[in-house]
């Protein structure tokens, strides 16, 4: 087998990921992986500004992989072995896809005699990953010639090309290859015909724009903002909101929260109002952004029958609501940019009024004294340090969070909002902390056992990421759900103890341990370097206060 | 929504999965499976012979299910809920459809109108497993009508058949369930129509077995017998093997070693005599069961140019040394059984020549004095109760066991080798610590490190998994392997030591704990209540104590 053939294609292949934008690889051990696995490792060592990881569970590699990317925003490329290896990433890649996120997977395999023929670690790894994945490709890095070389030079450029081109996603490279599988390590990378990528942002028409700007002008419009982990268009959405004195109900992980057009506590006042008061009722709907965390406001907008606009093309008008009346397929910054130049700036009685009554609610809560599930989101908004990063585990965390958090300094909150699992949660927030600032995750103690081995590179890299875990032994949401009434089976089946002690947990990954029970010590320990906090919780509990805070609301705001 | 339709097709689909012989169900937490999940524990609860494992890691599970499926010979019912919890089953799956291990797999999902939709939790579900599984349906639960409820019935049945259908493998029904989604658990059991199967077992003609006879007569054959599970012809290939004087060379996971006619140290040989010695070569081979683990044995059948006859259904011609020149597709019991009744007792010099060379290797083997990663082998070998279940992890392990285990005592030795995967390596062997008997699990730190999620179900369910860890400190394999050479980036890409204290492992799995640093101290852990084992090893050293080995076996064989 000719390995300068081997090498050269190698370098090709990563020289095409690299000028495309890649920065940062994520590996696993293996043998099939070794010629691309080598000759990165070569590359990384002569250039700054590459970065390699190494992650022996595949699994957790992928979820690292995704959030370095959605906290980046940048392009990641994993590399595994064949067989299970490449099914490990399964899971992460199902997230990547539902949440735009821009990875290239690259799996090596066992060549075509070696496949399905009883030859070992050699699984069916075409469209292994079926309609996870928005392509999928091969690439023979062993053939020999300029045709063949010219296409891995292309193909590799294309594959990061149509990961980031809207809607982002996924993209799989299969590399079978042949032993001998050692490059020459002495070969130069050589020339690489490059490719430019011009993005085309659509603008509206004169057209376009002078209709919108008709039908939007004087309404009563609200802002739905979801999820959005790009900074693309926060500040112009929220110049146009302060300009038209148009209110924002932000979501949590929009990013908005802490200014003063916008929102936080839409969903405690939905369950109030499942029809929102009347003097809150909007003539105008505009969104922007992913499927909003509150089932409550996806429920209330699927009542509506006023006009919806949808902004943006990534995601492709994924709304279960089934509210939209009418898409703008273009980019967020530029439509949003063209508004805000032509619309003119207005006062309105209607976000004064939004505001009250979030004055109102947020009067109403119960004053922060005691710890629990509840309260810990509160003094967490109040004790992070401004413009750090916020990692929320699914299930309750982000419940909470989304009602609980008021935004009161600008920080970036993140969560796996694409397939809302509760794996991987530990991994992808360990990705997020390789970039630099202050990091955070808010997890439950299921979640964490589900991704323990996430900890692994949290060690190993000596991440900065400080771990807040709401240790109630077990599935917390399930109290709130009406599987509680099933109580024959419940604690087997959805309350799920495992009983993990959280601080040999710590000592395992050798992070520094501290369990909370009050707030002050909360503090402290978030203002000390602490890396593991244990917050104990009742499962029971946790409903009854949950409970006791909405007949308070309700007693406090609807009898008046 | 109508909770009877619902829940009497819920009681159809467990009563299909029963009629045809599950037995097992390996449920993992979630929502939208409550309907599942309940009518399950509630039928569980009231029949003794069927057992319910709560897992809440789904990839940690679907290898559980496998460890059960492979080691009793049973199809095992997988549960989940919607989205990448159903992805995490993947790797377990693509082990079972190449090693044929009869798994159903009962992924929950959002209804079609919550598909693709922005809706919470919701990934495309349809052909998830793409390749990997036999077969994918659908079934419809909610939806009335006799016709329907005939449906589920039937379908439930038929994916257990399919499973169970050599080549036997993993079937997938996808489940759409809409809220609400509590049963009603007071509704009774509909009776089921019931499916009868009779499984064909065909057996030879007289002029296939004449001809077959006539092509056997007073040759020299040798049987190489690979890995295989079942138990059903391995008494009849002994007594054929016996009858004839035909040597067994048997893949330590044939399951065969430690009686007279089988050859268990044929992989060491084919080093000293790549071509093997004459005396030794074979007129004729006789193959059964899986690819064997010694890649030498499959390089060496390679090269042969002499009738190679594969009997058996399961495994579809996967044939990696395409040496195979005639397929005897049936049931091998059969065959073996009928070649047996026609074939005479004869004498032979070609097993007695076998045996001389085994038994002078053996007697060229180091003594075993001092403990290492070979000795240890020897010493389970001579330790470990007979009849008892030894699980070996991928990777260096089986290839140790595979060259150093004579079979001293009959024992089951288990082993993921469809995909030849390190991952789920605890959690297969932690289901096959379900049954009865005495249990063992040989496995390195890395693969220990990938899957240490598995131990939670060693310490909940108590199951009697006595576990010894080889701590080389990272990957030991690839220290034997041409990646060697590449020293610059060796323990960065491929030693990958991850420095996990095992120690702290056992405490926080709860789990008594051993390091053994001699064959006495590990002699004494075994027939102590230690569950967790610690052997430590060096990788270097232990590639140079294999090659001392076989310069040692060199000089004894091979000079004389």
């Amino acid at each position: 087998m000719d390995n300068q053939t081997l090498t050269l294609n190698v370098h090709r292949l990563i020289s095409g990921l690299v000028a495309q934008g890649v920065r940062y690889f994520v590996v696993s051990p293996g043998s099939r992986s070794t010629p691309i696995a080598l000759i990165l490792a070569e590359r990384v060592k002569k250039s700054p500004t590459l970065q390699l990881y190494v992650d022996v569970d595949e699994r957790s590699a992928a979820f690292f992989a995704l959030g370095i990317a959605k906290t980046q925003q940048v392009p990641v490329v994993l590399l595994c072995t064949s067989g299970t290896a490449a099914a490990e990433y399964l899971p992460a890649i199902a997230e990547a896809n539902l949440s735009h996120v821009p990875l290239v997977l690259l799996t090596t395999d066992r060549p075509l005699e070696l496949t399905d023929i009883g030859a070992p670690q050699a699984i069916e790894q075409t469209d292994l990953y079926g309609k996870q994945v928005k392509k999928a490709w091969r690439l023979a890095l062993q053939t020999p010639g300029s045709t063949n070389a010219a296409f891995v030079s292309f193909q590799s450029q294309r594959s990061v090309v149509v990961a980031l081109t809207t809607p982002q996603g996924p993209v799989h490279l299969n590399l079978p290859l042949r032993k001998p599988l050692l490059p020459d390590l002495n070969v130069a990378p050589p020339q690489l015909k490059s490719l430019r990528v011009a993005p085309a942002k659509k603008e509206l028409t004169t057209a376009e724009l002078s209709r919108l700007k008709q039908e939007l002008s004087g309404k009563r419009v609200l802002i739905i903002a979801g999820p959005e982990e790009t900074q693309t268009y926060r500040t112009v959405l929220l110049t146009l909101s302060q300009q038209c004195h148009w209110p924002i109900l932000a979501d949590n992980l929009a990013n908005l929260r802490g200014t003063n057009t916008v929102i936080a506590h839409y969903d405690l006042l939905l369950r109030l109002f499942p029809n929102l008061p009347t003097t809150l009722q909007p003539d105008v709907i505009l969104r922007v952004g992913g499927t909003p965390v509150s089932a409550r406001l996806v429920q209330w907008l699927a009542k509506q029958t006023l006009p919806v606009y949808l902004i943006g093309a990534q995601r492709q008008l994924a709304d279960y609501s089934y509210a939209t009346t009418e898409v703008v397929a273009a980019d967020e910054a530029t439509v949003l940019t063209q508004l805000t130049a032509n619309l003119p700036q207005q006062a309105s009685d209607y976000l004064v009024r939004w505001q009250q009554y979030e004055r109102r609610l947020v009067a109403s809560l119960p004053p922060v004294v005691e710890l629990n599930e509840m309260t810990l989101i509160q003094q967490l908004d109040r004790s992070l340090p401004a413009n750090s990063h916020l990692f929320i585990s699914n299930s309750m965390p982000i419940r909470d969070v989304d009602d609980f958090y008021s935004g009161r300094q600008m920080r970036e909150l993140v969560c796996n909002r694409g397939a809302n699992g509760i794996d991987g949660v530990v991994s992808t927030a360990a990705g997020m902390a390789t970039s630099p600032g202050q990091h955070y995750l808010l997890i439950g103690d299921l979640a964490l056992f589900h991704d323990m081995n996430g900890l692994m590179m949290v060690r190993r890299y000596q991440l900065p990421l400080k771990i807040i875990v709401i240790n109630n032994n077990g599935g917390g949401i399930f109290s709130f759900l009406p599987q509680a009434q099933a109580k024959a089976h419940f604690e087997l089946l959805f309350g799920t103890p495992q009983n993990l002690d959280l601080k040999q947990v710590a000592t395992l990954y050798q992070l520094s341990y501290q369990r909370v029970k009050t707030l002050a010590e909360l503090r402290q320990a978030l203002a000390n370097q602490v890396q593991f906090i244990e917050v104990l919780s009742n499962r029971r509990t946790n409903v009854e206060q949950h409970q006791a805070l909405l007949r308070r609301l309700r007693s406090a705001l609807q009898d008046d």
